[in-house]
């Protein structure tokens, strides 16, 4: 199976979001790849808020054993949290531990009335009981390999990598 | 649509379960309907390890609102949470929130292999992206009223009571 286009896939997402989204609700990015999307999907769905920025790491159950990434990123959120529609978005959806983290993460700037997830891919093997609420598609990469979003010249694409977790 | 029977989902539950748990899986039942619910699939699918119980009034990011539950029980998890592949057991899911305290109380105590819920009834109206991994069945409970279990002599029973949510 080759690897879906990264850019077919954005639109895909942008349409099934577009019915459900209000000029005010808020898209939340997980660094790198999901904020790449989010600003994106901010652009295509003319949403008035600008995105924000998760950056989890300090937030995974597994902090102890991944340590620090070397290039560590901090978040921004521009918008109050407090009782509003927010939208996560990121590239991969795997294990869930990430969205439990970013949920988490969100809950201490404030009690939104509603999270959903918007993701580009489901791979599947999941670990904890997370679901997205809008998917562009399933893929699942082959033994050994992760699949991973790259940006050039403002155009995504997905690129396979060894899957070194 | 009239009320489910809440012994006929029980058995539904356990033959979804059935083909995914091992001896070593170990249940976890929300308080109250949970934990009942729990009990009742231990003795179904022949598990070893006793069922824990979870009580998330304290975990709940709208205790400040909700406060005290004049019953409020205490949590117990008779196993060692590290490694271990858990099930989060629970009458009705709704919004999801429960289901993230109760995350949030489990990793609290370790870091499990991986978490599954058990639901009898998707009741849908979810605020965050939390799904069941197994479902007995769908059911929206009249406008103004929630759908709530009770137990009479060891049998299951469901009951409409006010939604004072």
């Amino acid at each position: 199976m080759s690897l879906p286009d990264a850019e077919a896939l954005l639109a895909g997402l942008a349409e099934q979001m577009r019915p459900h989204v209000t000029p005010d609700t808020a898209l939340v990015g997980l660094h790198t790849g999901g904020v790449w999307v989010a600003q994106r999907l901010h652009a295509q769905l003319g949403l008035t808020q600008p995105p924000g920025a998760l950056d989890v790491s300090f937030y995974r159950d597994d902090y102890a054993q991944r340590g620090l990434a070397r290039d560590t990123r901090s978040s921004s959120l521009p918008f109050d949290v407090e009782g509003r529609h927010l939208v996560l978005v990121d590239d991969v959806l795997h294990t869930g531990r990430t969205v439990r983290a970013a949920l988490n993460e969100l809950f201490d700037y404030g009690r939104p009335q509603r999270v959903e997830l918007a993701v580009l891919i489901d791979r599947g093997g999941r670990q904890l009981p997370v679901a997205p609420t809008y998917c562009a598609t399933r893929y699942m990469p082959p033994d050994g390999q992760r699949v991973k979003l790259a940006q050039e010249d403002d155009r995504l694409l997905l690129r396979l990598a060894p899957d070194t977790e």
